[in-house]
C-alpha cells in the first residue's frame, strides 16, 4: 500500500468522483460554461441529544479559499483520471474533456460571495454563494462542503463551552483524540470559536497563538520508578519552570498528596521570588476537589494561582461543575464566584470531536442557472417542505431591533434593497400562513451579510487575522439574544424569507410538482 | 491571519506542548536518554448509544510509521520553539534542549512492535509498543494517537456496517461531511474496515481502489431549468456514460417519475447492446422503494440492476431496511433474498464521523523504565479499578479454541511463552478473584499479536498493500465469534493477564497507594 498522502489526495482529486461525471457530462453536453448559482448553508443547528445549539460559529472559509487559490490540475492528476476505466474497459473520461480540466487555475472563472468568518449563522442562509462555469462551481462542491462543515462545527461547540465560562481560560487540548490530520483544522476552529489557546504546537503557532501545557502523569511516574516520589517530580518541574509552574495533583492522591506536595513546592518557589501558575485536576469529583484546592491553596496564600480542569468537558459538565461549586463552596467558607473565576478549563475529546453532533449537515444546492440575461431559479423538490431549497440569486440581510440585538436574518431576491422599505413582510421558509409584519420604526439597523471573497482567480478580501476573527465572534455573540445564546433549549432565531422570494418559491414548487 | 497550513503544523510539532516542556525537563535532569516503554491501546469499545461494538479493526500504522519516517526537525521549526516565551518574558526553551531537538530522524531510537492493520482488537490491550529514549519516546505519544485513534474508530464503524451487509456493495461517500482533511484518513480507515469502494478521487486512487459515483440532484435540475425534463437529463447521462449508467431517481417522484424514466433510457440502451448498472434511492421509506423499484426492473427485465441506497445509512438503519424488505417483498410477490442481494449502500456521515461515538479513546501510557539491565514496571493508580494500566514490558497472545475460534486475547510478561504451558490461568484485567483455567487441549493455537514495525529509524516490515489489510481483517473476523460480532449486545470478548502479570500488578498497586 502506498502509505502517503502526497498532493493527490488534497489536491483537485479531494473530491468525489461523480463532481467529474457530471462536469465531463455538461462538458459533452455543451452546458459547462453554463453561468450557475450554488448555495452552501446548512439545514439544521447541531442537536447534541441532551442540548442543542441555538446559532453556529462560521469557520473555515480562509482556508478553503487557502486551497483554491493553490489548487492546479497537474498532469499526474490527469493521469490517475486518464487511467480510470469503466465496467467495459474504457477509459472514463476523454482526452477532450480532460484537456479542458487541466488548467493552472480551476477556479479562475468562478464568483464566491461569504459570511465572514466568525460571524453568527443560521439554517438556511446561504453562507457561501458560488457563481460561473457551471461545470466548475460543480467540481467545488465537495472541497467546499470539506472544508467548512468541520470547521464550522468545532467553533460551535467552542462557542458554547466558552458561552458557560465567560470568565475563565478555556484550553483546547483535543489533537490526540482528534480526526487524524483534521485535528489540525479542529484547533483552528476551536481558537476561532471560543478557545483562549490550544495545547497543538504547530498551528497555534502559525496564528499567532501561543501553545499551551504543563506535564502528563508520565513525568511523575518517571520520577516515582525511579526511586524518587511526587515531590521530586515536583521539585524538577518547578525548577526548569519557575515562573510557568502549574503542577499535575492527581496522579497519587489529589488532596492527600497532590495538592500538600504542589503547595511545597510553591513555598520553595516563592521564598525564590517566582510566583506558581496553579494546578491541574484530572480525575475525580472536580467540583468537589476544585472547592477543597482552593481552601488548600488560599489558607497556603495563594489565591492567585489557578485551578485546570480537564476529563471528558463539554458545556454540560462544565455548567454541572460551576453550579455545584455555587453549592459547595460557602461550606468551606469560600466566596462561589472566587474559586469560579480562578477555574480553567482544559477540554479535549469532546470539543475536537463535536461529541453528540459530529458533523455539520451542509449542504450545496444548484439555485439559479443564466439564460441569456436573465437569471432561472431552480430547486430540488423534497416531500419535508423544510428540506426545498430557496431558489434563485439572492441576498442576505440581518435586521436589529430596537435593543440592538439581531432579530432576523431574511433571505430577499438580488434587486430588493430592504433598507429603503418602510415595512417587512417577514416570511418563514417552508410554513404557509407563518409571517410577521415588522414596522422600520422597530428596525435599528440592516446589514449585508455576504461579501465577495473571490473573483478572478484571486482571494478577494484581506484575509483576516485570527484575533479580528475573534472580535467578529464576540460582536455577534452580544448582539444575539440571551435566549438564542442558552445552552439548554435555546430560543429559535428567526431565518425568513420577503415577500417576493416567498412567491417566487412557491410559483417553482407549484411548477415542478408532476 | 496565516490561512495556510504549512509543514510546521503537520511536522515534529503536531504534538502537544506538554511532550515538549516534558522532554526539556527530561533534558535537564539527565533522563531523557533512560530506556522507558510506552503502551497504546484503547479502553472501551465504540458504543454509540443505542448499540455498542464488540470488537475494533486496528488501522492507522502504516500513515503513522510512513510520518516517523520523514519528520526531521528543522530550523524553522527549531526557531518557532525558540520563539516561545513564558510569564516573565524568558525563553521557555533553552538552547541547550533545542539542540538536542535538532535532529534529521528524531525517532531514530525507538523500537515500535504493533499489532497488524486490519487485525481485530480489543481493549486494554498493547496495540503499539514504544521502547527507547524517554525523552523521544514521550514526544511521540500525540502524533501516535493522533494516527491511529480516528482510523481504528472508522475502520471499526465500517466492518459493522459491512458485517450487516455481507453480500452488497459498501460504497464510502463522507468526504463532504468529514473532519476536514481527516476524512482523507477517514476515507482509507473506510476502506480497510469494510467499504469495497469510496466517492473519494485522490485518495481511492492512491490506495489501489477506483473511486465511484454516479451523478447528484443537480444534474437533472440543470435540465430542468434549461426547458429540459428528468429523461433528458437521464438520455444525457447513459449517452456518456453508456456501459456504467447509474441513474439517481428521486429528483421528481421516485415511482411516478424517476424510476419509470430510468427504465425507459435502460431500454434503449439494452436496444443499443449496452447493460444499465442500476438506480439510486437517495430519500423517501428505501426498504418500501426499494421492493417497489424491483419489481418495475425486473418487470421490465432489468433483474441484474442493482439498486444503490444513500441518506443518513449506518448499521441499525441498513439493519432495518433488510428486515422491512424481508416482510414487504413476498407482497409483491418478490423473493426478499433477491431484493437484498441486489443493494448497494451509500454510507457518508454516519461512518466518516462515526455518529454517536466519535471519539476512540486511545491512550499511551508509560508502564516500564529501564535501571541499569532490568526493566522497572510503572503504572498510574487509578480510583477506578479498570482504568490502571498493566504495567512493565509485556507480550500478547490471542488464544484459539478447538473451534478455531479466537478465545481470549492474554497479557503475559515478557519471558512467558505460554504456547509452552499445558494450562493457562487468565485473570480479568481488572477484577480480583476472576479468573479461569484453560487446559492446553481446549486450546487449538496461540498466536503472538505483536511484530516489530520500526527500528533503526526504519520501517522494519513491508507496508502490506490494501488487499492485504483486508484479507487480514476478513480472517480475524471470521475467527471471530458470531456473538462477539453482533451489532447489538455483542458478547464480551476476554483479554486477560496471566497469574504473573496479574501478580506483579497487585503487587505494584499496593506499593504505590499512599
Amino acid at each position: 500500500m502506498k502509505a502517503t498522502r502526497n498532493h493527490a489526495s488534497t489536491g483537485i482529486l479531494l473530491t468525489d468522483q461523480y463532481q467529474l461525471t457530471m462536469a465531463q457530462l455538461y462538458y459533452r453536453q455543451g452546458l459547462h460554461e453554463k453561468e450557475a448559482q450554488f448555495d452552501h448553508f446548512f439545514r439544521s443547528y447541531p442537536d447534541y441529544g441532551k442540548h442543542k445549539a441555538g446559532y453556529c460559529i462560521n469557520a473555515g472559509l480562509a482556508w478553503l479559499l487557502d486551497w483554491m487559490k493553490g489548487v492546479c490540475v497537474r498532469d499526474d492528476e490527469i493521469n490517475i483520471l486518464k487511467s480510470q476505466t469503466g465496467r467495459a474497459g474504457d477509459p472514463i473520461f476523454g482526452e477532450d474533456f480532460l484537456d479542458w480540466m487541466r488548467t493552472p487555475s480551476p477556479f479562475a472563472d468562478l464568483e464566491v460571495d461569504a459570511i465572514p468568518e466568525g460571524r453568527v449563522v443560521h439554517p438556511n442562509v446561504p453562507l457561501t454563494v458560488v457563481r460561473g462555469p457551471l461545470a466548475r462551481a460543480q467540481i467545488l462542491e465537495t472541497p467546499l462542503l470539506n472544508h467548512l462543515n468541520y470547521q464550522t462545527l468545532i467553533a460551535t461547540k467552542a462557542s458554547r463551552m466558552a458561552g458557560v465560562t465567560p470568565n475563565s481560560l478555556l484550553l483546547e487540548f483535543g489533537l490526540r483524540r482528534g480526526p487524524g490530520r483534521g485535528a489540525v483544522e479542529g484547533t483552528r476552529a476551536a481558537l476561532i470559536g471560543g478557545a483562549d489557546f490550544s495545547s497543538n504546537v504547530g498551528i497555534s503557532h502559525l496564528l499567532g497563538c501561543p501553545p499551551k501545557g504543563t506535564h502528563a502523569h508520565s513525568m511523575v511516574q518517571v520520577f516515582m520508578a525511579l526511586g524518587g516520589s511526587e515531590l521530586d517530580a515536583f521539585r524538577a518541574y518547578a525548577d526548569v519552570y519557575r515562573d510557568d509552574c502549574l503542577l499535575l495533583v492527581d496522579t497519587i492522591d489529589t488532596l492527600e498528596s497532590g495538592i500538600p506536595n504542589a503547595i511545597r513546592v510553591f513555598e520553595e518557589l516563592r521564598e525564590k521570588g517566582h510566583q506558581p501558575v496553579g494546578i491541574r485536576l484530572d480525575s475525580g469529583d472536580l467540583a468537589y476537589l476544585s472547592v477543597h484546592a482552593r481552601k488548600m491553596l488560599d489558607d497556603a496564600g495563594f489565591e492567585e494561582a489557578i485551578i485546570v480542569l480537564s476529563n471528558q468537558l463539554d458545556e454540560l459538565v462544565i455548567w454541572q461543575i460551576i453550579t455545584q461549586i455555587q453549592e459547595e463552596a460557602p461550606c468551606l467558607g469560600l466566596e462561589p464566584d472566587h474559586v469560579i473565576d480562578k477555574l480553567a478549563y482544559g477540554v479535549g475529546t469532546r470539543l475536537i470531536s463535536s461529541k453528540g453532533h459530529p458533523a455539520l449537515d451542509g449542504v450545496y444546492k444548484l439555485v439559479a442557472l443564466r439564460e441569456k440575461d436573465a437569471w432561472v431559479p431552480s430547486l430540488k423538490i423534497s416531500e419535508t417542505p423544510a428540506k426545498i431549497p430557496n431558489p434563485d440569486y439572492k441576498r442576505v440581510w440581518r435586521f436589529y431591533d430596537e435593543r440592538e440585538k439581531a432579530t432576523a436574518d431574511v433571505l430577499a431576491l438580488s434587486h430588493e434593497d430592504p433598507r429603503t422599505w418602510r415595512e417587512f413582510t417577514l416570511h418563514h421558509p417552508s410554513e404557509h400562513n407563518v409571517k410577521r409584519v415588522v414596522k422600520a420604526g422597530e428596525v435599528s439597523a440592516v446589514e449585508s451579510l455576504l461579501e465577495r471573497v473571490w473573483e478572478d482567480g484571486r482571494v478577494a478580501v484581506d484575509v483576516p487575522a485570527l484575533g479580528e476573527i475573534r472580535a467578529r465572534r464576540q460582536a455577534d455573540l452580544e448582539r444575539l439574544d440571551p435566549g438564542v445564546c442558552r445552552v439548554m433549549n435555546p430560543h429559535i432565531y428567526h431565518v425568513s424569507l420577503t415577500e417576493h422570494l416567498w412567491d417566487e418559491k412557491q410559483k417553482l414548487i407549484a411548477s415542478l410538482i408532476p
